[in-house]
C-alpha cells in the first residue's frame, strides 16, 4: 500500500509520524540514544539491507533529526549524532518503552532498562501532570479540539 | 520494501511497533481516544480507503488493543473501543502530541490540545522521574542493557 502522506494534515500526531518517518527510523532513533553513530554500527544493531539503512538516515537528516557530521577523529566515516529535535524524541522512546515492557515483553525479559543512575533502578511510568504540577487523575484530563 | 517483522527481537520498542502495526494504526488509536468508535466515522476522519480500515481495524482487534462489540443499542453497526492494553497507550499518543506540538506543527496551530479540564489548560510535558518521584535531571537518566 502506497501511504498517503500526513504532511498536510494539521493533527500533531499525524504530522509528527510523517517526520519521524517509517518504523524503522524510530529504531534508528533508539539507538542513537543508545550512543550508536556509525552506519556500520547501525546496520549491525538493525540487520537491515545498507541501501535501506542509507535512505533512513539520510531521510532522518533532513528532516533535522540527526546531524551528519564529519568524524572529528579524521576517519573517513561520518558519524550520526541526535540534532535537539531528535534528542526531543526521548519522552516518546520511554512511553513506546514503557508500554512494551508491560504489554509486548519478550520471554526473556526487556533488553534494556531505562534508569535512574542514582539508584541503578527503572524509572517510574512518565507522569501526567496537572496545570499544579501534581499527578493529574485520570478523569481529569481532557481533549479539546481547536476552534479555528 | 518488505518490513521486516519485530516480534523476535526482544528491544520492548520493536515489539511494541510491532503490535501497533504501521503508523496509520496509530492514528486509529488516536481517533479511538477522542471518542471515535464506528468505522464509517474513522473513515471521514483518517480518508482512507475501506479495506485498508477494514485490515487495519481487524489487525488492532487481534493483537488486542481494540475490542469490536455488538452496538448496545441494536444497530447492526459494530462499534470499536479500546481495551486497556490500548489505553495504555495514552502516553505515547501525549508524548507523540508534545513533540510534535513542538517541532511539527501546523502553520494554523495544532487541531487539538491535552487539558487539564479543572483549568482548561494545555497540560505541561510528560514529566520523568526518579525513584524519588521528583524530576529525573537529564544526566542521571542512564540505559542500562541486560546482562541475561
Amino acid at each position: 500500500m502506497k501511504q498517503k502522506s500526513f504532511a498536510d494534515m494539521r493533527c500533531s500526531i499525524a504530522r509528527s509520524l510523517e517526520v519521524i518517518g517509517p518504523w524503522w527510523s524510530f529504531l534508528i532513533i533508539r539507538d542513537a540514544f543508545m550512543g550508536v553513530t556509525r552506519f556500520k554500527d547501525f546496520e549491525r544493531s538493525l540487520g537491515i539491507a545498507k541501501n535501506t539503512l542509507s535512505n533512513r538516515l539520510k531521510l532522518l537528516v533532513e528532516n533535522g533529526l540527526l546531524d551528519k557530521v564529519t568524524d572529528p577523529g579524521g576517519s573517513k566515516y561520518a558519524a550520526y549524532h541526535l540534532t535537539e529535535k531528535g534528542r526531543d524524541l526521548f519522552p516518546v522512546l520511554v512511553a513506546i518503552t514503557q508500554w512494551g515492557d508491560k504489554w509486548a515483553v519478550h520471554e526473556d525479559g526487556p533488553s534494556f532498562e531505562i534508569i535512574d543512575k542514582r539508584t541503578d533502578q527503572s524509572i517510574p511510568p512518565l507522569a501526567l501532570l496537572g496545570g499544579d504540577g501534581k499527578p493529574l487523575p485520570e478523569d481529569e484530563i481532557g481533549v479539546k479540539r481547536a476552534s479555528n
